[in-house]
């Protein structure tokens, strides 16, 4: 039995609220449960110079946390002089996984960033930071399309991504918090529309896991991230 | 003419949304037209090393603003090593503000902090976290009085901010972005809801500015605090 | 009755020693009674990257104090890692005021930086920096009009600062630290030779204040400034 | 065909110079082929505050790279001013790695820092950071139970990691860096030595994989590691 | 020929003013020549970790140079986030040099900090500093043995420091900067008033020299800081 | 009698590997008894800004610390957001020697960085980091005038370094860190291979010396550079 009463393979209640904030190029709340999070989409005539006139595009990604999204409140990264290793980790995540999903060359030699910050923690934040990214990318691309600066659609699938866990000995789907902080076992999966995967991590903090619990992980994730991949392309549509 | 067609002693539509994020024990979403603030208060029970022992509360804030807060992407603080001097110069504003109204003996030997997260700017940022914050500040309270730790309520007055500048010539209250980036002197007026001062900053970045000018921006602070008052006192009932 | 026996409306003995280090362009250690603070300006040919190609010139100003400028020894801001909050909410208020009385066509494409170091402190540091960082500014204008590379005086009116606050229920002029660390009101005000006013700052730390205090303190300012701009002028004449 | 000419699931040669440096309560200069990572660890009588008390024992990592141990000179991170991203997250791997194969009752309250400072680079410095590292553990965890302060064997199963990556459309095992840099698909994989599973990482940077390429990649997982563990045995003892 | 036109063995003249600040327990403006560094001596009740219990007492330095003591503005340290690599081994060297003349048996167990602070620079500033900051450090000696904390006198013997060069191929006592700029060798020798050595660093950025030339410098030496002991003597009595 | 039983005048057993690792254009590991040092030259087509377009070369040196190259485990500097005083100190100290023996004519406009990592510790590092680094640095030139890019050598003369001190009464050479840690004076001599001094420094951690002294430490160290000198040279030829 989950905490929450959810069955096994059931994913929390998901929201995209598009348009959130009024400046980015794209942006969107995405909600997973109880952890919120905005994202946003900058577009920047500009790339890091180790692509600078290649003619291929970038897209990278920035992640952090209000002090007090979580339980008790964290000490401000802005005040401590640096991003902490879980935060830096993460947004590196976030960005290679979102740039799996782009056709570089069909974006042209442009930046697009998207920064990822929690309002409201409730576990699985960077799950919800690249599928709810993938989402404020895409009405950013959408805009570049419309005024006809981008011809051909870099995003042909969409990227989203489910954290899944044994917890009390059973494998489950998307994980809260709370179970979050008791599982043995934790992955998290990032997939195409299409069910490619892009990156898979899966980690036993002070265990291990088997072969076999890895592909029952594998297989919600799967279906999960097969789900998001629809709601996504509702959201942007 | 104001660009956004208000008049000259008219503010922009404010809403609180209180209850936003759930972890906190007060916040609240503060919406002056298009500036958006989300602030929330911390309750904790420790206060800074020169006040152990005393007795007495302490009250202190934070500030900070989300990258694409702002119409072009500013870098992200938590990357740069340190926050910015604006950064710095606002929330110590805020902690000053928010402290003046706040009987420390009442509050008894604990700290509250008061995060307030720019989620959108369009001007008016320190002026709008000061009266959001004020809220969320009574809502923790509030929580504090219910649970029997707090017996005399050490919130007396609602404290809040308004900025006033000439515009174009004119006097006028509560500036938005495209007045505040044109208008010679501006100014920031901290006030109580029974009217009395707290602080008062008033600057002409490049220019200068005459004692009637001062009374005219005065008048008109004194009349949107007022009306901010009652609205606080609204949404934190 | 005041620690030091002064009337309500006394300053305490001010002296300029200009030429005080023979490197900076100009340069003036300033006393307001015990406050002494070394001020310097340097030109420099070059300015900000947002004015760059804009022929206009640009003023800004940096602050410290000695480790041992007061009675316990503060930690050196240079092993710290950075600025604290407060000099940099000062170091930004002297540019700024600096800056108001400046004619930035007539400086032309040039920076100027004044740094303003507390060699001894008793109340006012920010205050006698910007009284005595005029006169170095004033001295290296000076040298620049001398040698034909400015042709305009861009330096119309002198730029002075006082604090005033209420000191024992009496509004007082010019706080040194005793009455700085009793004060229930205090603000700094900004103002030219010519009595118009270009900052103004009060401030209540946990407390308020009325308007007629207000304007109390605001005329022994007044008077304040515009004994300190002849000083300034026979200073640096 | 492999630009060293090895077989697709041949690793490089591996050996273990166990006391490298004599001041470590453990020592090992480990070489996966051109790959020299020298790891130390460390024996402290304190842990982390989150387990004091607890009588757990906790091993964490460090992870540095020499400026020149890569073809191009790297900036030194301690001019930096920080650890670099990647830095952070492959010691936060290392870390979590060999923790999950100690039994940290049996430790004790105690932390032993395992520090793996890359010498040489040639792809795989990770891998080899953990699989010597958990040698340099093995013989500081030796001295601990030589001295009877640690009674039951904490460390029940080697810890090793191995990469494998698909290149030129093949999957092999253990990339070098010519390999790592073109290779589409590439993963770590953490094992026990009785084949259970400690962390997985699979990335296609700016491509995908399938599930059938994720299982190749397993297998050839499983037979390194099984080697790794076996060289690790006869390395420490 | 010198360009100040001096003898070959002829110092700056050189002064000392006591009680330049009035904070500190013992401080003193000295000047050789142009160079200008204000000495101040904190006294605190504290030690250093590492000697904490052991009855000895400390003594430690910093350094400083306001940024427009030199001839062009240098970047003010507090702003660079850290120390510079110049600045880091100047005040250490002072420090050691301040030590070896303090009997810390006497001295009890607290600590003296000498800050050393450039106010206009001329070459030979880590010399000046060593030299005004035994002054300094002599006046708030002098006030712990008045007051009783002190019984036996901890400063035997003054320390003095002096920078001795080969300037167009000739040795000279005391470079000024452009003799300094210009010297292919050059040294700084600390002394204590009975002529024993305590810290030697010759250099020769660049260059070589021979024994001979360095047991003239040497010579030169000797002469220069036994005047300086002297007249340190003279300042503090 | 040394706690090693070398005679007074006796240096440690000294070796140079060469080629030590592959990637760098001159490298080294050199060993003075246990002190081992990893020596790598970087050769770059680029100089420092205030050299740039002279035609000089520079050479430039950075020092670090494996964490546990000492007794007790010393924190990362990586972490620590900087590099300490001693560091700093030794490393520019390194530069300054390998630049003496240097013709930065004959170098031509290019930089060579001298990267000296402390594998294990006892006592004379920055010794062993000079003597050591001067064999790397030979080896890039050598790589620089077989290609042609050098065409007069501009290494003339080796550049050792030794330390030598005061040891329970005796002069002796080479101090390993029993002694150094005992030690009342000691001194690091810096010399050509033809009896020339590149810098001198002595110092007496809380004590004096006299002038006899300095001279006995002078003849052995003299005796010990020359040694070292023959090494050097037959390391790398």
């Amino acid at each position: 039995m989950r905490p929450s009463g959810r069955a096994l393979n059931e994913m929390r209640a998901v929201s995209f609220e598009t348009g959130f904030t009024k400046h980015a190029e794209g942006s969107c709340l995405i909600k997973m449960g109880e952890t919120h999070v905005l994202c946003t989409a900058t577009i920047e005539d500009r790339v890091p110079p180790f692509i600078k006139g290649s003619g291929l595009g970038w897209v990278t990604a920035e992640y952090g946390m209000l002090p007090r999204a979580t339980n008790t409140r964290m000490r401000r990264e802005a005040t401590t002089g640096k991003q902490g290793g879980r935060t830096v980790e993460i947004q590196r995540l976030i960005g290679r996984a979102l740039r799996a999903g782009v056709d570089r060359v069909a974006l042209g030699e442009r930046q697009i960033t998207v920064d990822c910050d929690v309002l409201q923690a409730d576990g699985g934040t960077r799950c919800a930071s690249i599928t709810g990214g993938w989402v404020a990318l895409r009405l950013a691309v959408n805009k570049l399309m419309k005024i006809g600066d981008v011809k051909i659609d870099p995003l042909v699938d969409p990227v989203s991504a489910i954290s899944c866990g044994i917890y009390a000995g059973q494998p489950v789907l998307d994980l809260d918090y709370p179970e979050d902080s008791e599982a043995g076992v934790d992955g998290n999966f990032i997939m195409t529309g299409s069910g490619k995967l892009i990156e898979v991590q899966m980690s036993a903090e002070g265990s291990v896991f088997s072969r076999d619990q890895m592909n029952q992980l594998m297989d919600l994730a799967t279906q999960g991230t097969a789900e998001l991949a629809e709601m996504q392309k509702a959201a942007a549509s």
